[in-house]
């Protein structure tokens, strides 16, 4: 880091031709984003000069580390600067099946990439044979992206490839993305906590790795907290009878957000007694963000509510 | 959204040269995002061309509209592409005290700029006037950035503005950021959820609305969960003492991160016995974000850990 804070005082033209530590400032000012907003060209063919903004961002890529680094959500403005400079520059990427193919398209040709999802009918590479290519990798001395969807800390199973980088004395760095909590409410136009609503905000996995299997309901039942489950779209039923049956009444609100921030975006909005018919009625692709609670209820009147949106909970059923 | 999509399939110089829509491309093209890493200066004043990345980016700034920004956690690379962006563009931007100088210096000169946060000793812009800010620029034409630190979601009273932007009939679009919570686990090298940890994440306010004035501490002393306080740093003895009462061993696992993502992070690591004490011994800065689970143990072996995270808690008390 500290490193790092340096780089931040050396990083206009001027200070930098100055500085005399040409090592670590030429791979650093190579790598920054400069180009920002530099230079627009317009359609018709003609380049505008528009006006440089000030961006004093550093560019460290380092080679033999690992940059566990989350994707987002899936639209690639929803990246962040670091995650795309980070594309950009790593000699390898290691990805996997919820990394949208826009975000790819950063990756310049040439560089490695490796899949390691899920193929069709198939089951995903294990973790432990993750862990192993990016220490592989680490050790020819490349710098390595590894991009997981959403934000990797939040259910993202970065855990088991962190422990086999320490293992293996790799260095490593973790980038956090937005998760598909704060993309599906940002695209139904609501905050995920509301004065008026929701004092806290809980994420569950649907496929909890409880001793008997089944959620403590009881306790996710509470009317003052925005709950949301990933990875629950065949659990949808099951979540609604279950949060119903410990004491959250039939109209509790209840939406359900695919592709979130994607132009195909696709949601229902509805009660814990409706949405399972809702659902069978139209069906939503996988994966699913499920959020249960009354900030859902600000969908209907939300300004920033997607037109699809509005549209499906007016009028009332 | 419609429109948006429609111009990702028009995004290649040459489909927008031979696309006959000047005006709404026009706007598109000038403004999206075209020269990420497309001319890199060296320090030593030689330009250097690389590969211009195949950015698949629209760049719609609506006038009349108010964007909803997240600024991220501090870094100014965890801003996302977008909210670069549309800082970049919008003719006003109206920001409050979490966002840093780094970010406010992508606001091209000239732009109007309206801080609306807490002034040293006053107390912040009231809700009220600040969404009548959004709503007069707004109707006087601008496209408007309200810029939020964090996630505009996510404990962010985003709720109040957009009841004032509806109200007005002024159109709002959202753009999540990386909240506090993911930037502070990322900053200290370990996920917010982990398999062998926690199977759920929740994020309170040490401020909770509650009818008593006081959290339900019993139902939050969970040990298969992360627990994350938001502006807590004054409730970190109550939080630790409540959480002991009711169940949590004394060695429970708790960090304060503040400056996460930010070069002058700082951490404490320990437990909820010790804390107190450790706090009172090296105050750390506000905000600061507070964790409390099993995943904190993971900062000792994690190789992304911040160095001074490790010398803290090594050699262990």
């Amino acid at each position: 880091m500290r490193a790092l804070s340096q780089l931040k005082s050396l990083l206009s033209p001027e200070l930098l031709r100055r500085a005399q530590r040409p090592r670590a400032l030429g791979q650093a000012a190579f790598s920054r984003l400069h180009g920002l907003g530099h230079i627009v060209r317009s359609p018709f063919g003609r380049s505008t000069r528009v006006k440089a903004p000030t961006l004093t961002l550093d560019g460290e890529c380092r080679a033999g580390r690992v940059y566990l680094v989350g994707a987002g959500s899936g639209d690639v403005e929803l990246l962040t600067l670091k995650a795309a400079r980070l594309l950009q520059q790593a000699e390898a990427v290691v990805y996997d099946r919820l990394v949208g193919d826009d975000v790819l398209a950063l990756i310049p040709a040439g560089h490695e990439r490796y899949y390691v999802g899920k193929a069709r009918g198939h089951h995903s590479v294990p973790q432990a044979e993750i862990g192993a290519l990016l220490v592989k990798l680490a050790r020819e001395g490349k710098s390595v992206v590894r991009l997981k969807g959403g934000d990797p800390g939040v259910f993202g199973r970065m855990g088991e490839e962190l422990a086999a980088l320490a293992e293996a004395g790799v260095e490593a760095e973790i980038v956090p993305g937005i998760t598909a909590a704060s993309a599906a409410a940002a695209g139904m136009g609501i905050p995920l906590t509301d004065r008026a609503h929701a004092q806290q905000l809980r994420f569950v996995t649907a496929q909890l790795c409880r001793k008997d299997g089944e959620p403590d309901w009881a306790e996710l039942a509470r009317q003052d907290e925005t709950l949301i489950f990933y990875m629950g779209l065949t659990k949808v039923e099951a979540i609604c009878a279950g949060l119903r049956r410990n004491g959250l009444p039939d109209d509790w609100p209840i939406m359900l957000v695919a592709n979130a921030s994607l132009p195909e975006q696709a949601s229902l909005v509805g009660s814990l007694a409706d949405m399972p018919e809702k659902l069978a009625a139209s069906p939503l692709p996988s994966p699913c963000l499920i959020v249960v609670g009354s900030v859902v209820r600000m969908v209907a009147t939300s300004p920033a509510a997607a037109q699809s949106a509005r549209a499906e909970i007016s009028p009332p059923r």
